[in-house]
């Protein structure tokens, strides 16, 4: 049985089913929550999955980071509009010889940690997963789930398949989750862009789930130009090569599977903050620094940019 | 007192606000109905305008062009979605030595007419208009109305301001509408589409108007990088040449006019087809034909493809 202890930093759709897959394996888990603080507290989380509906009537829960233990693995489950608060809330919790592991979308997040806790500390884990809370400390997960894990290095070199991944990554392997291992996070993100890119944005545009992106020749063959400007932006950015047989594996798999709401979707309609940045910005940013043109990312860029304003004008907060 | 006769082929916004000024002006005007033929043939037209409102009590109204009789002047007042209809329309309307005034958006309009009626029965007439139509036989002019004249050469010259420009142009100067007499009907139609290419793709997919698509950076900067690809476009695949004070102009006076409304974000508020074909489809061939690159172009054109055809399966027709 693993003594590691667990932070979970964000409890929402994502960090709570990863959170409270863990707990129930048994793992020790520790809840960071803001709206529903009180609610989980008393009540405990509620997780309806299509692998298995579970009740955990009692958590760790907390309001403030200051409150929590130092934890082993601090896992950042934040949206990436909220990264602004991560130094206040790594610093009390990540013990000595912990590590932060990246839940989150987009390029640059673990820069954005290393920066807070040292490179050493920093672990990324790409998560493909629909889910979401849908009322206070309760968790609707609707498909996918696994993780992908891979270190951060401060070059941005690979850096292998390291003993710290492994029992992490045993640890959720133990709670059901599907884990992979990747030598080059650097490789792997910017692969993980190659689809959030094209499906994120249009998905915001044209207000469509996956099938419908696919079932039309315009919107189709947009997604594959974009991906394309992902792939020439990883290469020329990253030293990256995402070949083309990637590419097509990625269209047809999208094609393939059943209807999804990407992220950015699901924030939009819910008039939450859309995590534009961390996904388009970043990566806009290391094409331009490496001279490498990306207008069609550009374009859905800025489209994004003006409908989060006024998604945000309209919304109270 | 001009003895030409005028046929006005779709008495919409736009066909119906110039007929409806020339008719009360005097002039001999025969208006071509669908929808609303039997009401304007028996209550007539009705012309809410910024200049002053009028009712015209008797048209003279056809259901069918058969019925019509031979006009000197055949105003094409469609939108482009319905010109497969041109064939059928123009043949037994236009007069031996007729022509056939073009008063529509986009690009390669006026060599549709030419090969129904030959090259030299073609006029260009290019309209900055807001104006539509609000019911049966009812007209709401909003603002703006002159239409620049340009006269179509079937191998894309210059043709320089002719006596049957300005004839024509008298006509509509006598009621009370403002003409400008162009040259070259290829600049003014590229120059044309250095606004209406960026100002009605982000105006329906970002739903806004004008002020506030020119009031947030990201989308004012959009706007100037689809000038530019039009400008681009217009000099590869035409010779001509929109000079950089030219989009700059665009720009400033898009920023200080009232809050527009173009007119495909009001075909797609109201269900009705968008002119993607005439306003981006024309000017992406002519400009793929040419080599030239165009993406941001290409993007909107694949966004504005999926939404239309979204918005025309959720609409009855």
């Amino acid at each position: 049985m693993s003594q590691r202890r667990y932070a979970i930093i964000g409890t929402g759709g994502l960090g709570g089913f990863y959170g409270g897959r863990l707990a129930r394996a048994g793992r020790d888990v520790h809840f960071l929550l803001h709206g529903d603080y009180r609610h989980v507290r008393d009540c405990g989380l509620r997780v309806d999955s299509v692998e298995g509906d579970f009740v955990l009537p009692s958590v760790r829960a907390y309001g403030r980071a200051a409150d929590m233990p130092r934890c082993d693995v601090v896992a950042v489950a934040l949206k990436t509009t909220a990264n602004h608060l991560l130094p206040e809330l790594l610093g009390p919790v990540i013990a000595d010889d912990g590590v932060v592991l990246v839940l989150q979308n987009g390029l640059g997040v673990e820069e954005q940690v290393a920066e807070i806790v040292g490179p050493d500390r920093v672990m990324g884990g790409l998560c493909f997963l629909c889910s979401s809370k849908v009322g206070p400390g309760h968790i609707r997960h609707l498909d996918y789930g696994y993780i992908t894990l891979a270190e951060y290095d401060s070059r941005h070199r690979p850096r292998g398949i390291t003993q710290r991944m492994r029992a992490i990554g045993g640890d959720f392997q133990a709670a059901g989750i599907r884990i992979n291992y990747a030598e080059d996070l650097v490789l792997a993100r910017w692969k993980k862009l190659v689809w959030n890119i094209p499906f994120n944005s249009l998905s915001v545009m044209l207000d469509a789930t996956t099938d419908r992106i696919m079932a039309n020749g315009h919107s189709r063959a947009l997604a594959e130009g974009l991906m394309r400007e992902v792939a020439a932006a990883a290469s020329a950015a990253a030293g990256r090569e995402t070949p083309e047989a990637f590419i097509q594996s990625q269209l047809d798999d999208t094609a393939r599977m059943a209807p999804y709401s990407p992220s950015m979707l699901l924030d939009c309609r819910a008039g939450r903050p859309m995590e534009i940045e961390a996904i388009f910005g970043a990566p806009l940013r290391a094409a331009a620094g490496a001279g490498c043109l990306t207008p069609r990312i550009e374009t859905m860029y800025q489209l994004l940019k003006f409908k989060d304003e006024a998604n945000q004008r309209g919304t109270a907060f």
